[in-house]
């Protein structure tokens, strides 16, 4: 089912993996991931992420190397040699180069923009969030088709793109029945910022280059991340992963155990009641390997809803403070004003069961994990800036 | 209901009108209407469309002379001065430039790369349409909302991004019902080249506006449309607008008739079952008149399907045929290989009555209008380059 080529590897369900975006926060942990199981994996990284930080004058929780030396650390530790090609996917040429040099037969493509606050900052910021997106995919897409139209791509997407419908929401499509006909169609969207709306023209075009060209490409729509170790990160303080717990890039739960850890209140915007799925890093790990190892297949355009559990915001906020509460760390939950344009309370269920047919194990969200969390940020609070953490970029 | 202003008018009803996009073929025309019915209008254009017709080695079957002679000579023909402003509406600054100077109630956005097979030219084509397409939008929206929150958007889109669905396409929303609960969510979409997914990335772009940052806006999803003359543009010959006939910017019926008209055959893609809601460009200036008198509310996204009549490609050229034979011109049908990837032979029923309750009187397709359109044609068959008529651009 899937395209073998005939070089040498380390087993024989290894292939050639183009990770694009592999410096990032779930970029760097999938390339330490594949590699470790032997698969030749490549980098595709501007380091635009670095720069973002330097711009929002904030910076990882955790000191994180230059990705040369992370590469090479990761060498020096595994024995396994990791490729790197340092360049933009909205330069086409650079794409291309890529496709002739690796040869790659899956491509996890996480190369994007993926703040909703960042595109919120002002026009400019909305405008990068969706060319950045929207032509690096395209790139993407038809280096495929030029290239190697076998090869299989792994897009991350996000559970944002459906928003909070007063319906189940399903993976990627829907069977409707209609004025007495029915039919079986994209589900619909209704992304909540001009990142969330990134995606869904990313799915359209996806989805399009499957149907014309025979393109095999699964979009990964992922819930909001949490943790950020893997086995691999831990081997050695070069490979660390990067830890956001700013207004801007940083996520809910990550965010409310490093402000447990500094004695800083727990912000929940608005109510709280807004409910969305989550999944620990470990099986963003588990859940793009199963993609990879199961390619769709050729024209198929398929949709993955990629989380394992759904909470409130609200709900994960008093949960930290109790854990933290057990730890000695008494901390407040505040209510901000919310800066989003959302609904605070609604009914929002999802189906996720494609990636538990193919064998997915979730790692589920136990006190324990929070405490865990917790303490790791103790153990870095001293790299907390307490200024960057409240919400700056407004919906309105 | 509608934002008023205290400068000087002609009428009650009349407002000031941006009109992007209107040197085109849609645009021209609609400058004209709106003009001599007392509205205050400027055009807003960089001239690109000329430019594509210099890329592709093609011109319109009609001679049209510069834009600012257009302008003048509607000046002197009815004594109404057009306000023109030459620039590129993914140039922010040139955006906010006429928002400031000009103050428009409401913009009529036809700005944007219109034709599919140009889209599919290559990568480079498609990458420029999406990029083209959505900054401007982007753009126009964010001017709106800085500059005149008040301002109504009327954005041409396209009967294309629904695709062929097996169910009743509605107009904009649907109402569904699933596991025992019920929405009424976005109408999925399946839009068929890089241009029609442009105008669905637009398309939510401008609804997550109207929920944002409580913009009006209307959307006009067009069907093909045919005929070329209006009442204005007959006026004097500098006012004729262009004519499109080559295989990349032409449509269907326009084409038939010149095709019949030159002898050439009538070139049908594929089986020719592909069905399509149409309409006179009459009819478009009605619906876009009766969407700016009756503007959206403030935070509304309204989606109107913007078509007379429903016909299938053969039937269409069956017609054409019958009527040029009837005029003593005989023509063949031939079925040309498809260059697109679509369904040729398919469900198609959409709902149109959204601009009908408004009050529009629909002008139908007749054997009278079909002849009118070959007799025009026939005015300036010398001009006719038959080399330029095959479809060129593949989908696949």
């Amino acid at each position: 089912m899937r395209p073998r080529s005939p070089i040498d590897r380390w087993g024989d369900d290894c292939m050639r993996i183009l990770i694009a975006g592999g410096d990032g926060f779930c970029g760097w942990p999938t390339v330490l991931y594949f590699s470790e199981r032997g698969h030749e994996v490549a980098i595709a990284d501007n380091m635009i992420r670095r720069q973002w930080d330097v711009e929002l004058g904030t910076q990882s929780l955790t000191p994180i190397v230059p990705v040369e030396q992370r590469v090479d650390a990761w060498q020096e530790v595994s024995g396994r040699k990791v490729k790197l090609y340092v360049g933009d996917m909205t330069d086409y040429n650079f794409v291309e180069h890529i496709f002739k040099d690796f040869q790659p037969e899956a491509v996890i493509h996480y190369a994007e923009q993926r703040s909703a606050p960042y595109s919120m900052i002002n026009r400019e910021h909305a405008v990068f969030t969706q060319t950045n997106n929207v032509v690096g995919t395209l790139n993407v897409l038809y280096a495929m088709k030029e290239n190697a139209p076998e090869c299989h791509l792994i897009k991350l997407g996000t559970m944002g793109e459906y928003g909070t419908p007063n319906i189940d929401v399903e993976e990627g499509y829907i069977r409707i029945q209609h004025k007495g006909r029915e039919d079986v169609l994209p589900y619909p969207k209704q992304p909540g910022s001009f990142y969330h709306l990134s995606k869904v023209h990313d799915s359209h075009n996806i989805m399009f280059a499957c149907k014309t060209w025979g393109t095999r490409a699964t979009d990964l729509n992922q819930g909001v991340v949490y943790g950020w170790w893997t086995e691999e990160t831990q081997r050695d303080a070069r490979l660390y992963n990067r830890i956001d717990y700013d207004g801007v890039f940083g996520t809910a739960l990550n965010r409310f155990c490093i402000q447990a850890a500094v004695g800083h209140d727990l912000t929940v915007y608005g109510q709280g009641g807004q409910t969305r799925g989550f999944l620990n890093i470990l099986d963003t790990m588990q859940c793009v390997e199963l993609a990879a190892l199961n390619p769709a297949d050729k024209g198929e355009f398929r949709v993955f809803n990629q989380f394992t559990e759904e909470f409130s915001i609200l709900n994960l906020a008093q949960r930290v403070q109790r854990v933290a509460a057990d730890m000695e760390l008494a901390t407040n939950i505040v209510h901000l004003p919310n800066p989003r344009v959302e609904k605070e309370q609604h009914y929002f269920h999802a189906e996720n069961t494609n990636l538990l047919d193919l064998g997915m194990q979730p790692n589920y969200l136990t006190d324990d994990v929070i405490r865990s969390l917790i303490e790791a940020a103790l153990r870095y609070k001293d790299r907390v800036d307490l200024n960057v953490i409240a919400p700056t970029a407004q919906w309105r």
